[in-house]
């Protein structure tokens, strides 16, 4: 029994340091592991079939709405980047610099993307010239590199994957339009798809992206009360096609500036599923976005009968589940306990008692709820235990959320609850950058968006006392 | 009808300038654009759709043998690629130097990788402890950069697309089969996927992958005679294991290193269909890797009825094939031409009369032929010409490259032909490299691959009269 349970033992308890217990997670669970290249991760099997499901999901939703795949280079010129003033000032601090191409200095040093709107928008402004090109709405799937002092697995790092959608409109209603459909498709894959609930808003113009009208974000509750900005969407208005010169000829034979938006996920999503289902045991992965669903584990697999008994139900499974067998010489109970660490949402033990009764056991992964279960019946019992779980994966998490939102009516309550309750606080805002900046300096707390759904908690802005305008979301985020 | 034959006549004919006419097709096909970034290339989104069926279908060859996907980091510490010698000999002259990281210079520059070999050894060597570790058959989808000089497009860009897979094995005999498995599923999706027929084989010491022990290639002819290299499979040996220290204990408790492979197909497979493939009115596109395989023309749109016809239609083919209806107000004429220089397979003509008589014309794209079929028969019939279209293309290739594969005695008939036939030269070798670099020299054909299939062409030399060991494929190449 020693040797079974050194697999759990080795992690962190959650409760006593939750980010040890997720470095712990994203180590045991083989999503990840570091490399050579400071602040640059290398993404295991596990972890890439996770991003790959999430593609799968996110690319037949994008290309439901008309979105077209393309590919730009990796590299923008220095000249370029510089072209929209505030995108520039954003993100030139932290890009990686290319200075030479073999043993030749470039003429001009060029940076690796840390994102692609100069680069979408160059091609755009040769693209568009007549309104018949209108509307554009490319994506691509790349990495980007972004040079973080501090990094961590999946959340933090100097390179990860994303999508970039980017999009040209004839009018600054479709724009918004487009910017807006974006982010209820990434709300919705988060809830279908993950199983994690997210708010939807806007963020102040402090914490909006470099060189945005205005950017819209979903906001998801970890475990451990912090935030973690899982998805956003951004209107340019015509900021960029005035500075990049993207004009088409309209219906009426005039020369009009294009709207534009941008919107992106990133591997983070994956840190994202660990913090928001994993528990002590390890990793808990929702149904659909988990590269295997089921595992066959054999009890006394040396037993005549036994494994093939197991390749048997696999064959049964295959057409409709993602399935393996484990018939590795580990024992049952250390297969049991890879498999929660792996978050695979179910297990079936089988033995030679069990195939005699015709039976086998089914384990759900997040309650440890166990079944027995007649073999005519397994394809059955599993579709359902697979989907019961997806659905309570998501009001679990919703009701995590719920349990960890509070209102504020005065800076004392706030201060109070950011110090000691971690979670979400609403609270109501001036719209001063001002009271904005003293939070974050008194508190940590960042505003995280002012939702959609806007409440009002009382009259006055809970950090100056004047008159309020918005409701806010605050919180300590990653 | 001057405005129709506009986009025709915009491309040079193929066989007055083979290189302006792949040009002229890769831009009015729309697959790629040039881009502010020297010696980069847009992908545009039927390029890329065209590579996302390439990808598609390797990817699940390479799962159905055991194959998982990763991901490594994008950068190469310098000390990293410096490792193995005749890799980084190979490499260096030719990669792009990330110097700087946001502000501050880095303590080591790194390269963006050229080929990943360094850094997934680097990985193993971490990774792998026991045989139960073994084989690792990873592989990763990702972009590389090679700083060239000279730059076309698909062909050779400083950045392209491409798996890389990479493998580590117990065993010589293992790592060798899969070297050979690997060149095989290549070959294999060539000529099924691509209609594109290869020669397999082996490269010369002189041609073969910097820190290979062996090097296996495909051969394609492109239709002007030219040679492509269209995928490699390396056997590494165990030369990076002893330069990375990449060792396991066996099932004796002995420490073994382990003996490694890698392989690898891009984004230059798409320049391959367009030059085996297409024709003077443009790209020709193989059913099964064609975006859309199936276009239906309005004829006489604006009448009552065409329009759904033609919307009914594409709805009942949409669950079988990829198909589009061309709606635009464009002519027919105009419409026939995009479709002919986009490479679309079939295309379908539907009029009022043919709504009326319940039929439509169906167009197939390389042979132009034309069939009136009835609207009842129509997805039998678009099968059975796809199916057809492929098959006969694989055909057609073959029966070029047949007729463009010369064999030399002597090395008189060997200049001759290289001079006036484009095309494969059988001849033989001693595998004195003094008589390759000398034909290359005077004749800039290259040797291609010492093909599995052997032949005796003579009992010499081509080159210097020695007896011969071995038949070899010479050609010029791109």
């Amino acid at each position: 029994m020693a040797k079974e349970k050194k697999l759990v033992e080795a992690i962190t308890s959650m409760e006593e340091d939750f980010a040890r217990w997720y470095t712990d997670v994203v180590k045991k669970a083989e999503l990840i592991d570091y490399s050579s290249v400071k602040g640059c991760m290398v993404i295991k099997p596990t972890g890439y079939a996770i991003w790959e499901n999430i593609q799968k999901e996110l690319d037949r939703r994008f290309k439901e709405t008309g979105v077209e795949n393309v590919y730009m280079p990796m590299f923008i010129p220095e000249s370029l980047l510089e072209k929209e003033k505030d995108h520039v000032e954003g993100f030139a601090p932290e890009v990686a610099w290319v200075t030479h191409g073999g043993l030749t200095p470039l003429q001009e040093r060029m940076c690796v993307r840390p994102t692609s709107e100069t680069l979408f928008c160059d091609f755009y402004a040769n693209e568009i010239q007549s309104y018949r090109d209108l509307p554009k709405l490319y994506n691509q799937w790349c990495s980007v590199v972004r040079w973080e002092k501090e990094t961590r697995p999946f959340l933090r790092s100097r390179e990860f994957l994303w999508q970039e959608g980017h999009t040209a409109h004839a009018t600054a209603k479709e724009a918004q339009e487009r910017t807006e459909l974006m982010l209820n498709i990434y709300a919705d894959f988060c809830e279908e798809v993950l199983a994690m609930p997210v708010i939807r808003g806007r963020k102040t113009e402090k914490e909006k992206f470099a060189g945005a009208e205005a950017t819209y974000t979903i906001e998801a509750l970890m475990h451990d009360g912090k935030a973690l900005q899982s998805g956003t969407s951004h209107n340019f208005g015509d900021g960029f096609a005035k500075a990049f010169e993207i004009q088409y000829t309209d219906k009426e034979n005039k020369q009009q500036y294009v709207h534009q938006t941008s919107w992106g996920m990133t591997t983070r999503l994956i840190g994202a599923i660990i913090m928001v289902h994993g528990d002590e045991s390890g990793l808990v992965l929702p149904p659909r976005v988990a590269p295997t669903q089921v595992l066959i584990v054999p009890i006394m697999q040396k037993k005549e009968g036994v494994l093939e008994k197991a390749e048997e139900i696999r064959n049964q499974l295959i057409s409709n589940f993602r399935v393996k067998v484990d018939d590795s010489d580990k024992s049952p109970g250390w297969k049991f306990s890879e498999q929660e660490m792996r978050g695979i949402p179910v297990r079936i033990e089988l033995g030679p008692k069990d195939i005699e009764q015709n039976q086998c056991v089914l384990v759900r992964r997040d309650t440890r709820e166990k079944r027995i279960v007649s073999l005519d019946e397994v394809e059955d019992a599993i579709k359902e235990v697979l989907d019961a779980m997806q659905i309570e994966m998501l009001e679990r998490a919703k009701a995590h959320r719920e349990a960890h939102t509070y209102e504020a009516k005065t800076y004392d309550e706030f201060k109070d609850i950011v110090a000691n309750k971690p979670g979400f606080v609403k609270a109501m805002w001036c719209e001063d950058e001002a009271c904005e900046n003293k939070i974050k300096e008194d508190t940590t707390a960042t505003s995280r968006c002012m939702p959609f759904n806007q409440e009002t908690i009382s009259d006055t802005c809970v950090c100056c006392g004047k008159p309020a305008k918005t409701m806010v979301y605050w919180g300590k985020a990653y």
